[in-house]
């Protein structure tokens, strides 16, 4: 009979999810700055690169918390996430709105790691791993101000560059 | 040579991703409802099933707005997000930690929600579709609240249901 599985296993698979997504992120992340019109954007995705490898090596302080290896499964999620990205920069190549396009899509993954690191915070706090919180809620802080960064840079990027009138729509721009 | 894409391209497509997405949603639902084991947590995912309809006929109005069909695009984030929830329900079948990692499955794809709505509702602004912005404002309104009451959900299962003593961890609760 397999073994029931605990919210220890739940904490663990989600470690192993959020480890393979850092990763994945970490190679993505070059090709969106390289990609990028705008310079502030640009050094946004360079500065992130940076913390990423650090929010690698914080999962992998969890890992030793718990006296498991650093493992790595296939995070369908971020998968998704990442290759709608790329699908961005393929078709918006050459257009003023394609920063628009890869904020939309940095920030959809600041979202789903807002997310899973909220998910593991509350279950390393119930599962009683205090290091493992603090590291954690380490790198949510940082997730959350480079969401909220990502967001003032929307706002100036679509102030700027994507303003070419569209056909078919009435401008009803507000006095 | 291809049309130079615009804002308003970019627009459309996010449009008919999260049209896929919340139609995607609706299949979902239903199956982690029957899942679920705390019947509070039941409940929230039925609500949000007349919920999603409602925002899936909000969608057509804005497809209304920029006068374009109502079409739907495979959004890969979703079916990646959605993916990893039916891996929980099959693996934690039987298990205590289900609820938390059906929880965990839905606020993930609530946050994929808020992050799509918020994107959209800055372009809907910025190309002047003052009645798009008051619908997606709607549906961002309601995403938020779920994700929220999903959180004090979490809360509670976490505490009730999967507070068996694992393995390998020391138990450190604050007092």
């Amino acid at each position: 009979m397999p073994k029931v599985k605990t919210l220890e296993d739940l904490f663990q698979a989600g470690l192993k999810d959020i480890f393979f997504a850092e990763k994945k992120i970490l190679t993505a992340l070059p090709k969106m700055a390289k990609a990028a019109i705008n310079q502030d954007l640009r050094a946004a995705f360079e500065k992130h690169v940076a913390e990423t490898e650090e929010q690698v090596s914080r999962l992998e302080q969890v890992f030793e918390e718990i006296e498991a290896k650093p493992q790595s499964k296939t995070c369908d999620a971020i998968m998704g996430i990442i290759a709608e990205g790329q699908e961005i920069m393929k078709d918006y190549k050459g257009s003023p709105a394609l920063d628009n396009g890869l904020l939309a899509s940095a920030q959809a993954v600041e979202h789903y790691e807002i997310c899973q690191y909220g998910t593991l915070i509350s279950w390393a706090n119930e599962l009683g791993l205090k290091e493992s919180v603090r590291l954690l809620r380490q790198t949510l802080a940082e997730e959350e101000k480079t969401d909220k960064s990502l967001t003032a840079l929307a706002e100036a990027v679509v102030n700027q560059e994507a303003c070419s009138e569209p056909a078919g729509i009435e401008s009803e721009e507000e006095t």
